[in-house]
């Protein structure tokens, strides 16, 4: 069984209203009239943070990859369950944990921790509740809507750049904010909302291909935080964790955002850029280890 | 900064109502009127589990160790979030996983995968609802209740050695079972309640100081499943998952359990076994990993 068999084996096994797309979505789970939104996230030393990476800016992004899943589903966070293997410097991870916490003001409510023997592994889940109901998935885009991004994409490679190089500013790569505020307020008005964690133009695949439409992107349109002629890497680099939305035409979207797209009725390819055809397998963004 | 005063930490700063002890305990939150438990467990290759295990009988266990936890809450179980790093045999583990899944009746709700560079790491987060509140804690116990065990110990020490020697019965290693149903009848009687996860003296010695007394036990009144000369072995092995309970005199359990001890008022050491003191440092159990 090779990796996407397994995905897939789980995403067969997960059919309670509660789940959604495995591996892609929180699950969305009703409690006592309340809709809870719970998502779990791992890192692994080597995989997605450097070998010798500072274990604060580790921890920090460790709560904002997941923060940012519920934030996608305009969800507020109520607490977070930490999943930690003992590493080189644990208090640096500490310090990065509280850091995050307090930003995000969201309390840590348990856990566990255990010894490993090989790379560090880490998880984390995080629960909110969902502040609009139903709570917005990947999946609801509809032929007409406009395609949206909260900010600009590339800021994360920039980082990525300096913190290899030593020099420059790697506070976006390594302090990535996930937008709680942003999503809460988008929740009630878009068709269908995620967070570009892998890479836009990746991200936009997933979101047509869960909606069943095509999007045709006008990549000048799209807000780079990096030179342009490094536009196309800044489309397909991850860790912004800007919100990807869809919304009729004609909303006048309540926090700052830009319209990259239009949403089509399903066409030949996932994705249209300035006309061209593109799907998965022409390379559009991290594909996750 | 050591392992210890990483715990410490992260209990310190764990201060939000529904966290409990970091690391021992399931959170317990309150959502919509409902009391929700939380509880996140890792296993690590080589760690928790054998390199070369049979990967179904890992998600087995996996799945069994976060129920439990539940258990121990009375809580009934609503569902699971998986974290996965690729290893061996993927398919066995989802064979494994589905069977678990299956034989408590919880759907998988998400996760995530990862690819790891060295031995696999794989963490669990259930969810569950109490079904009495509050929700029995480990720290409840009052000086005069009756202690008690659902069941024998010694019975997964005596399967890891058929696993290890390739001869006889690695079952109840193997397949460790959660015991739901008697948590969730047991719950509005209990003063505590914990599952035993790391030895019958070790996790008695957590429920006293969490209590705030001494547990007087007689050995021989101790149920084992095993030959009677490793009755101080069984004691002090971990992975049986049976409830230890504490209740006042005169209750008559609602389910098979035997009184091993009685609370006292808080003495010399945690734990008098047949008279003589003991405490975590006598070497009770398994100390976490």
């Amino acid at each position: 069984m090779n990796e996407l068999a397994f995905i897939e084996a789980l995403r067969r096994m997960a059919t309670h209203p509660a789940a959604r797309h495995f591996d892609d979505d929180c699950a969305v789970l009703e409690v006592g009239g309340e809709a809870l939104v719970l998502t779990h996230d791992m890192m692994a030393e080597g995989v997605h943070y450097l070998e010798g990476q500072d274990p604060a800016d580790v921890a920090w992004k460790l709560v904002s990859v997941n923060i940012s899943d519920l934030a996608a589903k305009g969800a507020e966070p109520l607490g977070v369950l930490l999943g930690y293997m003992f590493g080189k410097d644990d208090s640096r991870f500490v310090e990065g944990l509280e850091q995050a916490l307090a930003y995000y003001d969201v309390p840590l409510l348990g856990g566990d921790t255990i010894s490993g023997k090989g790379p560090q592994a880490l998880g984390l889940t995080a629960i909110g509740r969902a502040t609009h109901r139903p709570a917005p998935s990947r999946g609801g885009a509809q032929p007409g809507d406009l395609l949206y991004v909260t900010g600009p994409v590339g800021a994360a490679m920039i980082g990525y750049d300096a913190l290899k190089s030593g020099a420059g500013d790697s506070e976006a790569y390594c302090r990535p904010r996930a937008l709680v505020a942003q999503g809460q307020a988008l929740a009630p008005h878009v068709t269908a909302m995620m967070d570009i964690s892998d890479g836009l133009l990746l991200d936009s695949c997933r979101m047509a291909r869960a909606s069943g439409v095509t999007f045709a992107i006008e990549a000048n349109a799209v807000p780079i935080a990096a030179p342009e002629q490094r536009r196309g890497d800044a489309m397909r680099w991850g860790d912004d964790y800007q919100l990807l939305f869809t919304a009729p035409a004609g909303l006048d979207p309540p926090v700052p955002a830009t319209a990259i797209g239009q949403a089509l009725d399903p066409g030949e390819a996932p994705l249209m850029l300035d006309g061209d055809p593109l799907s998965e397998k022409d390379g559009l963004g991290f594909q996750h280890g």
